[in-house]
């Protein structure tokens, strides 16, 4: 390979003068957008990008799942395509880095390799993926590109049923268009997604990016204690069996057991409930979820078990009785180690300070992990702030994510 | 005073007969019984206990808050009253024993004394008082018997203003009515109540029977701690600022420090709520309730002020910013000394173990005591449960509160 791939780099003004104007679709005015997946403003998004590819002469696409594509024919004829891409979706009153700024370094990359007129080993192709964010159906579009969707998926989905439907219709998408968005595997050479970290490990490290190791499985427990409701003036201390002791036992020492003996994971109790729920009422039931998620399956299970043996634990321990039901789980994901060591030789060659990293949250490269290489670059976000206007990555970080982005797809993995 | 009303008794079968009655009206079926205020199964009950009391010679009276009383002149012209009483309403899907007894128990103490001819100190006066549980309007009847209560009151009741004026309408009450039931204190010698604890202290000690020093206080905090909303996945557990972890330290550091320094005291979490609620987001918000109660006012206010700084503290620990809010509060009210005296003469005259008792609950004890002497009489309650069907008092204790209740009735306080 000759040097000139090597050379290459992302324009900074072009990409911010992009990545401005498509932050003012849907913009919320403190500085984040509002782009749930296939309202106007996202359609809006998604038709701004079409038509900024056309515009310096790259072809475009959308298939039956509503998947965006921009494409360069820059790879020997029949050769696969590397895909790079990410969502222009966002969660409601999201921010304006989150998935729009991969989709737009890969645009930024395929119109850098055609204007240096490149011949690669791959062709490559821009994608914006359909809801990856759930507001009607997560990951929607890469699940129908792998044709890991159904009909029963599409009929329960994870928002309102009809809201889902009305959404479709406005987009010209139906079941049958959905189902039938399978793309050949054998013409897919991986992907690649350049993200926001969307956390605050980089942010506090000496580090400029991140390579993606895996993306971390998820289970989740609705953990019920069980005691007796008295009175609460009238009842001593002593003989209350207060099913909230045992809850808020478990919130705290199942923080406690996750940091000490489980680094790489964590865990969340983002709900509780006691019942019946009087101020003047011992608690019978408390409810609560233990949301855990952990780098790889057998991590995933040794701590699952821990936290059901901690929960049976904090139960005896104040004469309680405890129910453990065990809610839907992800599995971990391991991202390609070819795409991981191409990202590695791109941040190398520019000089970046690279560590590597589990994602804690869910993309679209777990899925396309499925039936292609697969790999994702962690930019830092600026005090963890994600899913929020709060959410922030300097401007140098984004153009170090787009150069490792280039880099990688013109050297190719 | 002669030895013949030391040597009275209640007629157990008698009163037996009359307990089974009542507690047919309104039955649940599962030993329970539903008698909400006002409602229809209250006012049957209400209008069968007129009807036993006029059936055997007594006089009975309704006043303008619905108070139902049966009256025996058994005391000089001109003499004071003494009214034994409690309440025929209960708490939804309650107890057959919580009010009824108390009630059954003062109109068997009056036909007692009548049937003997007895001449007493004073007149006596078996009452029912309207809405005890505050299924409308807690205490309304003592409240309005004392003068206690206003139109502003009524205008606000602690349930559904709607329902309570269909009630009041039901029932044949007005406004009017209701502020013009005051009764002149000067006709009054005092107030004396027989009711099961509905905790557990009697039933684990060695005693039958209780005199009760003094109704508790209660105050209540909400409480709500502010951290930072995260994607629970992405943020590590260091980096986490978790309301939730605030809210559970104080649910089992409060009660720690009740049990080791307020012994007197009961503290309870009833109702708490974790925002924005999701199980993949780290709550920004806990909210919960410690209501507390204490049997003087020095101790209550000691132990608020106790429960803030480990509210402070907890936060501090955590970084998290902390919001209390104090919530109404009832002040603790002793019972009198004379009436206290009068009951444990009688107790100790039945040959019965007794012991000083605060009371945890309300009762229209801590009402009438702001007008004249008051005092209040506890059976056990098997296991403390109460509000629920249960709720149990074995016949024998039922039995031994009747007999204190009309020995210190006839006595004198």
């Amino acid at each position: 390979m000759d040097d000139r791939p090597i050379a290459l780099r992302v324009n900074a003004n072009r990409l911010r003068g992009r990545f401005d104007a498509l932050a003012a679709i849907g913009a919320t005015g403190n500085g984040g957008v509002h782009r749930p997946a296939l309202g106007a403003e996202h359609l809006r998004a998604r038709r701004w990008f079409l038509d900024e590819a056309r515009a310096v002469g790259l072809r475009t696409s959308v298939d039956g799942a509503g998947n965006h594509s921009a494409t360069l024919p820059c790879g020997p004829a029949n050769a696969p395509t590397l895909l790079l891409g990410s969502h222009l979706d966002s969660v409601r009153n999201g921010g304006r880095f989150d998935g729009a700024l991969g989709v737009l370094a890969a645009l930024e990359t395929l119109q850098v390799v055609k204007e240096a007129d490149l011949a690669l080993k791959t062709n490559l192709e821009a994608i914006d993926f359909t809801d990856e964010e759930g507001t009607h159906l997560g990951f929607l579009g890469s699940l129908a590109f792998t044709g890991a969707i159904t009909a029963t998926d599409l009929h329960h989905p994870g928002g309102d049923p009809h809201a889902f439907q009305e959404a479709l219709a406005n987009a010209g998408l139906t079941e049958k268009s959905i189902l039938g968005a399978q793309r050949d595997p054998s013409t897919i050479a991986g992907y690649l997604e350049l993200h926001i970290e969307q956390g605050n490990r980089l942010n506090t490290s000496s580090h400029d990016i991140a390579v993606v190791t895996s993306v971390v499985g998820l289970r989740r427990q609705k953990i019920t204690y069980i005691g007796r409701a008295d009175h609460a003036g009238t009842i001593s201390m002593n003989d209350r069996r207060d099913a909230g002791q045992g809850a808020a036992a478990l919130i705290i020492s199942s923080r406690r057991l996750v940091m000490a003996e489980f680094p790489d994971s964590v865990v969340n109790t983002g709900v509780t409930r006691f019942l019946p729920g009087a101020m003047n009422v011992v608690p019978e039931r408390a409810q609560l979820t233990l949301e855990f998620r952990a780098p790889r399956l057998r991590d995933l299970k040794q701590l699952g078990a821990a936290l059901k043996d901690l929960a049976h634990a904090e139960a005896r321990e104040r004469e309680l009785a405890v129910e453990i039901e065990e809610v839907d789980g992800i599995q971990p994901v391991q991202m390609d180690a070819r795409v991981q060591a191409a990202v590695a030789a791109a941040a190398e060659r520019l000089g970046l300070r690279q560590k590597q990293m589990t994602s804690g949250a869910g993309h679209d490269a777990q899925v396309m992990a499925k039936i292609c290489p697969a790999g994702m670059i962690f930019v830092p976000s600026v005090d963890g702030f994600s899913h929020s206007a709060r959410e922030f990555t300097k401007w140098e970080d984004c153009m170090n994510g787009a150069n490792v982005l280039l880099q990688a797809a013109v050297v190719g993995i």
